[in-house]
């Protein structure tokens, strides 16, 4: 459902016990909050609880501060976490990309149309390739090349620009450029990165390739968030393609194209939407 | 997920207005029951609001007696109505077939090993075809021939046998016969019937063969309520297979006989875990 | 399997009997020409053969003219009509378009980075809105209003412009008019047309609305050729997206974009790639 | 397209040269064979040719003796390797099973119903629950218990029964033990497992189990050809299933089911259809 502009998202999380589904809902009836939608999940095994609510303030002059300033004394029994988000505001995203372009094309594409509710102040990459596409779209666009020597300097600059351009979130859509450590660190749970294998399966490089000696009939596609770990970050979404055995490593390249493109936008949506909860190294996704 | 034994579901349902989630969740707190999910939607259009909530009494000697009673009070302001189950009640589930046995092969394989949480209290078929499957598990198997002069004596039969029985719910495991208006009333929203198409595409006789004659590339089976109007029934859930020009129509009967087993097992499964709202011609489903 | 560029593809069709493969492949193999993939399908109820074959000539100075003359004495006996491309022929593609450019800008995305194997000389439209898209990819566009009363001289000027581009196929990608049964006849077998619901569901305006109105849980697009009937040309592909109760028919139409511009990039891929054959009012597609 | 009684099928493989196609076809024009349906794959990488043809003989005294004798002289220049069945031969399946029964169901199922065209001489268990579910579709059942001292006496036992039945395909549906090496050579390219897992994804025990700790959004299933190498066989087919945060290890196992079942009844059907052709360590399937 595509909620109206004067829609607002609250989701919250804590440990799970009695009345962890009261205490956010009563206080949204006492304060003439409308809900629209509401979706939990309790973890049995991390004993913890997860919830997202949509709902429209009755009162027009509905105060997110008074909300916060509000909720704070019935959330503290619970530990409660929680955040509030009015669908008005656009996550500012950054896209880091190298020469592929159909990961960059496929997001610009819903951004400008609207189905995707984001900003994209700036596009980085390591090459020149994409500037035009990026400059029809009035978007600025940096090309950092990088060498081995220069790494930590690139990805430094890197980080500046995310702070300059005020980012919310970071999409590698097809960077391919294995981040430092370091980098990680910085990027931790504010970046998505799309991996062109079902992952565990077909980690590291040239996936494609190992599923094509592997003789596999599906290959697929895995957004998942940037950890320390390269390729073991907390899975958001995957998708799928079959393949046969006419298809070699050039084809299944290129038939992998949609569903990676549709897998990593699709994890975009559910982050801005705020569906996603980290749950130790899994996700909750309140998907629809 | 699958509940435990000592959980119980309640749905509820009710014209939209502020506070129909606060005063199902705030009686449920008060009444120490924990929610385990919780799940919600307002149809904007026909502004009509509806529940659905798992939950684990923390009081050992539960009463639904008492939920019901106390719940009354709180539910009256707001128009609602609600129902409460037992996770460990199962439906009695009757099943009409004709001579195809891979529908009832399949709800009778998900029932004995415990995938549908139903009871099949019995069987009955215009054929004597399927009655050592029937045996083999069980389960009395009534032969009920129809003729043009004996429909009515022999739906009355069936209504007998349905009460004989004590049954939630009729389903039309590929029955092949149209039931007469008064029968479709006598089951309205409590018979489940699966149809071998995509709803509202290829009504009536033979759809694999309407379906063949236009060159589809795709066929389905939709499950759906009986109402009064053949094919017109509320729409549960529906599935798909794809086909090519090597299908004739023998073929797209024996390829989508899987497709329709998959629907109608799962309508039945989101119907008996109450998953399933009317909101008029349209169904909510909370599916999982 | 993309094809190298020494790759030929022959089609073939006529009326069923014994040789109809060998008088082909025996062709090959005396000519020299790799027959690297043949796929043939025999309509038992039409009694009509069916035949593609990707060949590599050996010798280099491969003659198509030498090939078709000498072929036709071989032919005549069977009735076989035939057609030989090289892969390195790339169709020319007139694009037709309103005001949604979800289906225009995949194909151009496919087009310039080379998945459809096609040219793309003009891009029409009856509103101004998408010239800027077209501009970028130095495509000329073409602004040809249209009302009522200037239907048949708009038509006149396409088909013209279709005569000027030397134009072998006419893609309607989401052109929201309906074509006059003249402009129909003109563009008969060799304008593909995108309809956004699984055909022959929902004929007609507004698909999504009447699919929204019958509470159904899937949506889907149909790609088929243009003949003189609307909505009932033969069915080349056709794709499904499921969706729920909470898609409102402004939802179906937002989610129904990736289905709509994915089968419509097939349907075209395989015109093009020649996998597709007429066969009475259904298409017999050798897909991959 | 399901065969009628009269059609034959001959698979071929050799290496790639000029002629291959041909040197059948032409040899079935001559023995006056009508070709119904002719599917090619030349392996770029190996340099090996594939072919399958469905065929019906104008000769009501068709003999496939004379097939054989006479085409062994067209075959040989080309090193062609070939077989010739009548679909009317039912291919002779041993099935193996533990405890869990629907793959074992999902197979009788289709086999008493006809979708696969086998006969199933015996069953094979290590345990003795799935009997009476063998008997009632009257066929032998042996329960052959297994410890760590009486491996290599059951496998033993096991490779008896399958000489004394005329096994053709031995199908390990869910059959729960690790076979010796000395077993899986004994079998192999005559049986055929089922992973519950994504192959490579997941190997070994448990990997449901494994699936969830990853927290992956999709669990798959893996037919393939039994070789040394445990769960490193050719891989015929694999199917998918979308999984969420709320499905835990016990709901995955239910929720794998459908997909086992179906995955391994399609490797099944691919390889007594006589489309599945070893290529190394891959599969070329001519799936239909």
């Amino acid at each position: 459902m595509k909620p109206s502009s004067d829609t607002w998202i609250v989701t919250a999380s804590c440990p799970s016990r009695l009345g962890t589904v009261d205490v956010v809902t009563r206080f949204m009836a006492e304060s003439a909050n409308y809900i629209n939608e509401i979706h939990s999940f309790d973890d049995r095994v991390l004993d913890q609880f997860f919830l997202r609510i949509e709902f429209t303030p009755e009162d027009e002059n509905f105060s997110p501060e008074q909300f916060n300033q509000h909720f704070a004394r019935r959330a503290k029994p619970f530990e409660m976490t929680w955040q509030l988000y009015p669908v008005t505001k656009k996550d500012r995203v950054a896209i880091l990309v190298s020469k592929f372009d159909h990961c960059l094309n496929d997001l610009l594409f819903r951004y400008r149309t609207g189905q995707l509710n984001i900003e994209v102040p700036v596009i980085i990459s390591n090459h020149p390739d994409l500037e035009s596409l990026a400059k029809w779209h009035n978007i600025p666009y940096y090309h950092l090349p990088i060498t081995p020597e220069t790494k930590r300097e690139q990805e430094e600059q890197i980080l500046q620009l995310i702070e300059q351009y005020q980012v919310d979130l970071v999409v590698l859509a097809r960077y391919m450029q294995v981040l430092s450590p370091e980098m990680c660190a910085a990027l931790n749970g504010r970046a998505i990165n799309i991996h062109h294998s079902l992952l565990p399966g077909f980690k590291g490089a040239r996936p494609y390739h190992q599923a094509w000696e592997k003789g596999v009939k599906m290959v697929g596609a895995t957004a998942h968030y940037v950890n320390n770990d390269l390729d073991e970050g907390p899975i958001i979404t995957q998708g799928i393609q079959p393949v046969d055995h006419a298809h070699y490593p050039e084809d299944l390249i290129s038939k992998g194209q949609d569903v990676e493109r549709i897998t990593l936008f699709n994890a975009v949506r559910y982050h801005v939407e705020r569906r996603v909860f980290l749950s130790g190294n899994r996700t909750v996704v309140f998907s629809n």
